[in-house]
């Protein structure tokens, strides 16, 4: 089954990728997709955890299965009595916000709902209230990346031509929403995004899925965009806009690697650069609390499980993520707002309904 | 036929790619390379400039290739008179020096080889000396490459660590075989290099072959190495170094796509980028000056050949290369010394002879 046969122009098959059916987790697997179109089924929360962590799904995915795993070990609960039913809750909530260390959304998600279940006085109310918290948890994560859309559109011109990296998922979605609530138009450029290349596969895919005209590059050509050289044929950058996994208190972006070098050569081209994220972090006061994931190098080693390397390379270096600081970000978007990187803090003392309507323009 | 089965310490296939045998000219196919080892057979000068064109080999290959182009032609001119000798070898002349608009090579070795025969009075004279200084040629720019490594050595720590983008050819065997006069090792971070992959492929191996230490990362990967972030395990890298395709007089780098935002990276993150060039271009003023090469597109949607990007996605750009301004180029490194980017015109008034002999270390 391939994904190419139609473009559905209002909605991409990513926007609704982990789904919660009452007896499992169906979780599309964003490492073949578009390609190849398989849900796996994850029967337990620790099958959920397992596809966390192997990255069947990531960006955005691992919130929305962390929400469905609590709903499912909550489903699984029912029989048992409330002290085993909070301790298989608790389990599964460690498991799935353990599964990948620099992703805070499921730590956050499973923390959210195990405070709203902590009074729970019966299995059924402990088992009712998971459900409907994680369910709550998936909705408000949605409306917050259509504020958070709203947020850095303010920041835009009107039609916008934007290079983004990698896969900003709900909050692409948010953005796009915005746009269209307003009636603007964005043309988008996108890295590929080696080594798992979400941007040419997720990315670009979703893009076209909503109609959007998207210009596809590696990862190396950034730089060369953003410069808007003479005589290559390539209009200038407004922006670039990425996604931030995790933005720590002192206003530094950890992101996809490859992120940290795009907002430099922004930087050098006087482009400026905007990282979106729903909250920064207040676990994370500075970049250097931020663990950054080693993956396994193999996966530079080849493209698709298929060799690229020369036969004779045996080492690799594989960050999942790098560490953009602040003074190279010029503002990050929030779902309360746009702040200075160096004042994202304010995002806490700031009213979440800033942009709740159509934000202003400038 | 792979070249995995051994490894050898004291020379790289990649020396000697390009092989004119009398009667033909054998190209190493660098597109393929190392995973298969294909030799294209180029019966004319027209053969060979299409597989300049058609990048079967490139970086320093156009030279070499150029050079073997036009003692090919000599060879094939033996039976003509002197007219139509003259004419011959001024048509394959042009072919091979307009095969490829980015880079300077063939132009320049085409320039010297015809201007060393102009005077000659035969047709055995013009063949002959078409040959030699073809020859001398090929021979001059090796040995230049060995100066530059020496230049640039100069410049470096005793045991440096340096990252490396696409493939330097041979000024990369220049630097290793200064440093060995020097009882000096080098530790690499070579770059993948897409779309065409030529760090994953040749520099890698070469690099190999030679008993290097190299460590393979993606291009989206260049600038968390070189900023050395806390916790993922990777040391400081000493410098950047690359190979640059034409510098202009003004001191701006034209290399591989992907080398803007490595520069622009290593400026960021405070390591120097030296950029390596036999000399700068006296034809090209200003880095607008340069004509930077736009490529088939298509590269950019898969890798190898395999379809990678989604198959919605119809739109890409592969800029060839692109162009790094002065002031973020650190030094460059010529045949004739170390200069400011800025001061690089004082190539041509520096002795060449300065790095002949093991340079001075800073």
């Amino acid at each position: 089954m391939t994904a190419s046969a139609a473009t559905i122009e209002n909605t991409a098959t990513l926007e609704n990728s982990v789904i919660f059916d009452g007896d499992a987790v169906r979780i599309l697997d964003r490492r073949t997709f578009p390609a190849e179109v398989d849900w796996l089924i994850a029967h337990t929360p620790n099958d959920v955890a397992a596809a966390i962590r192997d990255m069947v799904t990531q960006s955005s995915g691992p919130l929305f299965a962390a929400c469905a795993g609590m709903a499912l070990a909550a489903s699984q609960s029912r029989a048992l009595d409330l002290p085993q039913a909070q301790a298989n809750l608790a389990a599964a909530g460690h498991a799935l916000a353990t599964a990948r260390p620099t992703n805070a959304h499921p730590r956050d998600a499973v923390e959210r709902i195990l405070a709203a279940s902590a009074g729970a006085t019966s299995t059924s109310e402990i088992v009712d209230v998971v459900i409907a918290e994680a369910d709550a948890v998936a909705r408000d994560y949605r409306e917050a990346s259509l504020r958070l859309g709203r947020a850095v559109l303010s920041q835009l011109p009107e039609n916008p031509r934007v290079l983004t990296h990698c896969w900003m998922d709900a909050y692409l979605f948010g953005v796009i929403a915005a746009a269209r609530e307003q009636g603007r138009t964005i043309e988008w450029v996108a890295t590929e995004t080696r080594p798992y290349l979400q941007g040419a596969r997720l990315t670009a895919h979703s893009l076209r899925e909503l109609g959007q005209k998207v210009t596809l590059i590696t990862d190396s050509m950034a730089a060369a965009a953003l410069s808007s050289q003479q005589g290559v044929g390539f209009g200038p950058i407004d922006a670039v806009l990425t996604a931030a996994d995790r933005v720590s208190m002192d206003g530094c972006v950890v992101n996809k690697v490859g992120t940290l070098g795009i907002a430099a050569a922004a930087k050098a081209c006087n482009v400026p650069y905007y990282a979106l994220v729903e909250a920064p972090d207040p676990h994370a006061p500075t970049g250097a609390d931020i663990v950054i994931e080693v993956r396994d190098p193999t996966e530079v080693l080849e493209v698709l499980g298929q060799r690229t390397a020369s036969p004779l390379v045996t080492d690799a270096w594989y960050p999942a993520f790098d560490l953009t600081p602040a003074h190279l970000v010029t503002k990050i978007a929030t779902s309360h707002g746009v702040f200075d990187p160096t004042r994202v803090a304010d995002h806490f003392a700031t009213d979440p309904d800033a942009y709740a309507a159509p934000g202003p323009r400038r």
